[in-house]
């Protein structure tokens, strides 16, 4: 890349190229006269500082990363929009790394960050968590992380999170008014934290209302889709079919559409289905779809607010804190009598 | 931010800076005692090479960027991981840019990008282009774009698309065949170049089937929801309703599916509706809708592989090609007699 840089500016105008760095910075060493000069060519000839030079000088990237399991889901790119609409006001980049839900690649992605790539970093964990070395020495390396969503339970900073236990109550509450006596959980629970909560409220919801807690209504998702629809496909092929099911994920719930599509079961009427869901077709969905909504943009800007502020005050260890957004109960035909 | 750097390193062998620098990068005037000395430390120490530093010695960031419109999208966000997937082969990370649809946030990026932040772009226009001197400047910079989707037709570069015309043609034609002689169009039509290719195979479909051409079914879209529900129920509130819909984006057929809800019009039997998507529900919305689908991980696979044809070859300004993708029909209810 041929560029127009301080020593062609310099040659052009017969100065030192000290002399142009100067001018451009607006150094009072560097009089007027020539400070004019320096910015009418620089202007003249598209001169853009280098900004790895200037990162080098200014200890700073003006940059920071999300780091998320996926982007082809609703509440990510929602809470990307939140994060993005705050970075933009504090005149910040963001970048945007994808794990897949790999263990791997985010511990390959936290190392690339080590060193002043970028000032913070937003992140939701992937759903293969194996190890979480990778965050402890981003800590010690004193670059600042927020939380959101899937936290990391062993890392002392400020997660944003939704009222993820209560929500799971709310939702197993909601079905059994609606007259189910048997009740399924579908997550990914081997992987993620906040399916655990979900799965206590969904818990204490039966047992509260005297009903039975059956092992084998609790499905445990992976990231494979097919072995997820046979999972759900067996569920719903057991002569002591729930009678309804809340999907602690939205895939899955998409998955028992599909799967009451090809045995012919009719929702509400021969199952009821309840899910956590910002899809944005959910009142379009055949039947309508009664989901639990997070607050997605809000999330991903209260988690940007809160790395924006450590940044302002030079905070690089935050203060654990547990920032507490409500979802809401969204009642639609896939649960009603 | 306190990190192990090369001073340190030194500090701590008792060694020169240079000779730690030197020994980091294997050379040959180092001898293999003080090497493995050197390494030792870094390992302990967890030292990380400075990005910005390696960047400067290097004139290479190892990072490309992608430049899009929105992210809650279907399209962009498979197109995402098609691109990603090509660059983690290729050991280069991704910025992801949103513009929101604002060229004025386009131009900022595109400044912003311009001295080595990134080796090449891959971009798709915001629906607000006014002014495409932005990418004039990139291409005199010598930064290589290669564009998907929303093309920049004034640019001389690689371009990934789908055969709009044709898809705009047999999308109209499929309507006719269910029996529609009167057919709306909603598109975003100022602003994507792509509408106006979906545009001309509408009207042509028309012409060849002998069918009026009605000004008053083809709908012009703008970036605001209750704008677009207010023209679509307008639309459909007509003496003469058209008894087919075809949309050329995703958002503008939900819409119709909203707008018909609250007109209490059935769809396929009132009005049938086939919509280019890539949405996941497609098959699972009341009733599921027929798409135009285009291949959007394989559109931003086949971007990234030219653009990194380009940066191994050193080609900054890439040849102008079209590379054209087909896109699917794919019947459904939303379509049926």
């Amino acid at each position: 890349m041929r560029q127009v840089n301080l020593k062609k500016l310099a040659q052009e105008l017969n100065l030192s190229i000290s002399t142009v760095s100067r001018a451009l910075s607006d150094s009072h060493e560097i009089s007027a006269e020539t400070k004019n000069k320096v910015h009418q060519l620089a202007k003249e000839l598209n001169y853009q500082p280098n900004p790895y030079a200037r990162s080098l000088r200014n200890h700073k990237s003006k940059t920071i990363a999300i780091i998320i399991p996926e982007v082809d889901n609703n509440f990510f790119s929602l809470a990307i929009n939140g994060i993005e609409e705050v970075a933009q006001q504090n005149g910040y980049h963001v970048l945007i790394y994808i794990t897949h839900e790999n263990n791997e690649k985010e511990i390959a992605f936290a190392h690339h960050l080590l060193n002043g790539r970028v000032e913070g970093i937003i992140m939701s964990l992937s759903g293969e968590v194996t190890t979480t070395e990778h965050i402890h020495i981003l800590k010690n390396n004193k670059i600042p992380i927020v939380f959101f969503d899937r936290i990391c339970e062993e890392a002392d900073t400020v997660n944003v999170i939704t009222n993820d236990y209560e929500s799971g109550y709310l939702a197993t509450d909601h079905l059994i008014k609606k007259g189910c006596k048997t009740i399924a959980f579908l997550a990914f629970l081997k992987t993620h934290s906040i399916s655990k909560k979900r799965l206590e409220g969904y818990l204490d919801a039966l047992l509260k209302n005297n009903l039975d807690i059956n092992q084998a209504y609790i499905i445990d998702g992976t990231t494979d889709y097919n072995q997820n629809y046979e999972k759900v496909k067996r569920l719903l092929l057991l002569d002591n079919r729930p009678a309804g099911i809340f999907a602690s994920v939205e895939q899955l719930a998409l998955i028992v559409y599909e799967v009451c599509d090809e045995l012919h079961l009719k929702i509400p009427d021969d199952v009821k289905v309840i899910s956590f869901s910002n899809l944005r077709t959910a009142s379009l969905l055949n039947p309508a779809l009664t989901t639990i909504t997070q607050p997605a943009f809000d999330i991903g800007k209260e988690a940007a607010k809160a790395l924006f502020y450590a940044l302002s005050k030079k905070i690089t260890s935050l203060e654990s804190k547990n920032i507490v957004l409500t979802s809401t109960l969204i009642e639609r035909k896939s649960t009603s009598n």
